[in-house]
């Protein structure tokens, strides 16, 4: 069957983030192919001008209305844009001015207030993205008292990316550590990790995944090859019981929800 | 002033990164301190129940009505979240709901659908934080024709993190190039990228921001000295000027707008 198609347009007076990141919503529409524009700084009426030609031309080139979520806090340019036809979803409307009732108090309406600098999570956020990469694939053996969590798992088992993604969102310093077979055969994790298990977490993966992850970045290697992988992994998996480790699965899960299951155990 | 003091809870029966990235939108009432917490995973009546148990109690501890931003898509679950005396924003019933009319089609409503592993562009992002790793610094000399944009500027003016958040949050490969006295002495841009010009984009910083940057690196350096970092962003500036690259300063941007202001400059 054809999928349905729309051009869906995030417009926004600062940097877009804010109404792209709804962007996720539209996955609930898997019938729907969906063209994704962003518009951010569209903050004056010239600006606001082209963003109505760029979606009245969608309209006539697709048939279809488009989607535009959009955040601008000037109500003049807000209600200019949308004298256009195309279905609105319009975040200061429908979100943050009911918010601001709530709240009893107005809401700021200058461009880029959301992903400012001077958000309080800005610098902790830049500081455990310096702490993830000195702290990257066991590259510093110090520093390792003040990880928030360490994750460990084989080589490419998806250690790096989660532990980038704990630090740009959430600002949490995570430092993560290979297994390696050395530490397989001692039967315990690395010497340097003693006294951390309480702030542990495992990453696993299934062999196959691995063996493909692996190849593009040694192909036809031992370290590649798919027994080795199915070794590694068995071996990763033991250890990791052994010492009583919580683990996910990085084949089926995306590193927003691994974060969200390592955030879940830092918790407890 | 004392400020207002508010509860702002994110549930959701997934991994809350949509939930939560509208945590951004509280920024815009700057008197109202809101304590945020995160609820992932919310998909049965039980972990319902203790939702609403901490909505309950953090409104008897503040004396205020928290504002709860839920996406659970579960139609049960979510009218039971909200029998709890709270301010809802729900993302089903005021977003996704709506959208499914104007686009005639049900939305799916089973949990994890924004974030899975499944949506299209996540082997993408994933590949370019491997290539945003693998190019930093100018680490790696191959494969920069590969590279979507070139970040230049100084030793810590903001590149790393940006080519990190351009790949993790748009699949973006971004390499990162350091400009090093070396390059000011020639007036010309490192040798390996030539050629690149049309990819290029640099990042400035003010000195007293680079300076204590720097401390905290190396403290007491040269390299950190207030009168070195500004010989050295005034030579870099002049540099990029001379070749005509276009900049935006790190000091007063966070890497979300350096983002935004990068992909306009890509698709020019």
């Amino acid at each position: 069957m054809a999928k349905n198609k729309r051009t869906a347009f995030f417009i926004s007076d600062g940097t877009g983030i804010t109404a792209g990141s709804l962007g996720g919503l539209l996955a609930h529409f898997p019938e729907t192919e969906f063209d994704q524009i962003r518009i951010p700084f569209t903050d004056s009426i010239e600006k606001v001008e082209d963003a109505q030609k760029r979606v009245a031309n969608a309209k006539m080139m697709t048939g279809s209305r488009p989607i535009v979520i959009m955040s601008i806090g000037n109500e003049i340019l807000r209600n200019e844009l949308k004298a256009v036809d195309a279905y609105y979803i319009d975040l200061f409307d429908s979100f943050i001015h009911p918010l601001g009732i709530e709240l009893n108090e107005p809401a700021l309406t200058r461009p880029g207030v959301s992903h400012s600098i001077k958000t309080n999570q800005y610098g902790s956020r830049m500081e455990a993205i310096n702490f993830a990469l000195g702290h990257d694939d066991g590259m510093t053996h110090t520093g390792l008292n003040q990880a928030q969590v360490i994750l460990v798992g084989v080589s490419r088992s998806g250690k790096t990316p989660t532990s980038i993604y704990l630090a740009m969102q959430f600002g949490i310093k995570a430092a993560n550590y290979p297994l390696i077979p050395e530490d397989f055969e001692r039967g315990k994790l690395p010497p340097i990790l003693e006294g951390y298990l309480d702030k542990i977490f495992g990453l696993t993966i299934k062999s196959e995944r691995l063996h493909s992850l692996r190849s593009e970045r040694r192909p036809d290697s031992t370290y590649a090859s798919l027994s080795n992988c199915r070794h590694e992994i068995g071996q990763a998996e033991d250890l990791m019981k052994k010492v009583g480790i919580p683990t996910a699965d990085s084949t089926s899960k995306s590193v927003e929800e691994l974060s969200a299951i390592i955030i879940q155990f830092m918790k407890n």
